[in-house]
């Protein structure tokens, strides 16, 4: 490649950057964004550097968004007193995704980890403690990875709500909606168990 | 996501225009893209726009570069003799891998289609056949795809070989290197048969 065009080449090398892209899928994409009118291209170069210059993060949640909030913080139909502690945007999305979650968002963008000099400053604690305390949130719902540091970060926050009088919630261990017992490994299992429920009939 | 950041909707959809990019993938990529400094995401927009303002095509062998001809064709140390005919930027990017060809590219990008509006000036046979008949080609290596279209394709540049006293020929269809006889197709099976060598011991 390099021998017929140094800027395909760096377009490749670009493109190899995204994850889940390798030598071959790059240059795929690079073949295909350079056919014909190169609409594609233009259209992605257009989004990119919107979205360098536009986009920053919501005031309240910490979410990628436009202006100083985003709509779902100002949003009027969202119960405002709970609040649903997630690492990533992407974790965001798939509650959204659920469409059976009506409240709001912090996203933390990560989990503490002393060792990555990630503390409470870069999760935006001192935030997420001064949102507690105006006492619009009832409940925190800890939605952090069930990871050592995932667990570790829930109770941080845990810590936090405790002080600002507010209930604090963990998502429930358990066998995956549609999954077999036979292939569930002993550790969910044994949390399913634990957290069983009366049968409603 | 439209509820947060029309930017980083559009970005996600642009992605998803790529090849083998679905919505997860794409929005993944956009997370990816949006994190902390943004430096992939200026990397890849500089990228594409040093494509769309400067590449174009060999005059000589149509291959994307960024001059009037390409460094290939411009190379004393390549067999000028021998001329490989591809359909596409990733055919010769596959023989340019194997280490084993060392002659001149034309890229049709293409196969003749009339149905699509693809006749001979849009793959360059034009210039094709001006390059047979300035007398630097021996030999044409037919290696577009063994679709019907190809063969289509390789036939008629066959005839404008023949025209030109230019020997053409195509490449050997037969058993995968490494590949196991027992599950390959019979129509392969049946061309090695065809063209099976005296054993060289």
């Amino acid at each position: 490649m390099k021998e017929f065009s140094p800027a395909v080449r760096e377009l490749v090398d670009a493109l190899r950057t995204l994850p889940g892209v390798g030598p071959r899928t790059a240059q795929r994409m690079a073949f295909f964004l350079l056919r014909d009118e190169r609409h594609e291209a233009r259209r992605l170069q257009a989004a990119l550097e919107r979205v360098c210059t536009s986009v920053g993060r919501c005031r309240d949640c910490r979410m990628y968004c436009e202006d100083e909030t985003c709509e779902l913080c100002r949003a009027t139909r969202r119960n405002r007193a709970l609040l649903c502690v997630v690492e990533s945007p992407a974790d965001l999305m798939a509650f959204e995704a659920t469409g059976r979650y009506d409240g709001l968002y912090f996203v933390l963008f990560g989990h503490l980890s002393p060792l990555d000099g990630i503390g409470p400053d870069e999760l935006g604690l001192g935030r997420l403690h001064a949102r507690l305390r105006d006492g619009e949130v009832r409940e925190v719902i800890l939605a952090t990875n069930p990871t050592v540091e995932g667990e570790a970060t829930a109770q941080v926050i845990a810590a936090l709500c405790a002080e600002a009088g507010v209930a604090s919630s963990r998502l429930a261990h358990g066998v995956p909606a549609g999954g077999e017992l036979e292939y569930l490994d002993g550790a969910t299992l044994g949390c399913a168990l634990d957290g069983r429920r009366p049968y409603a009939a």
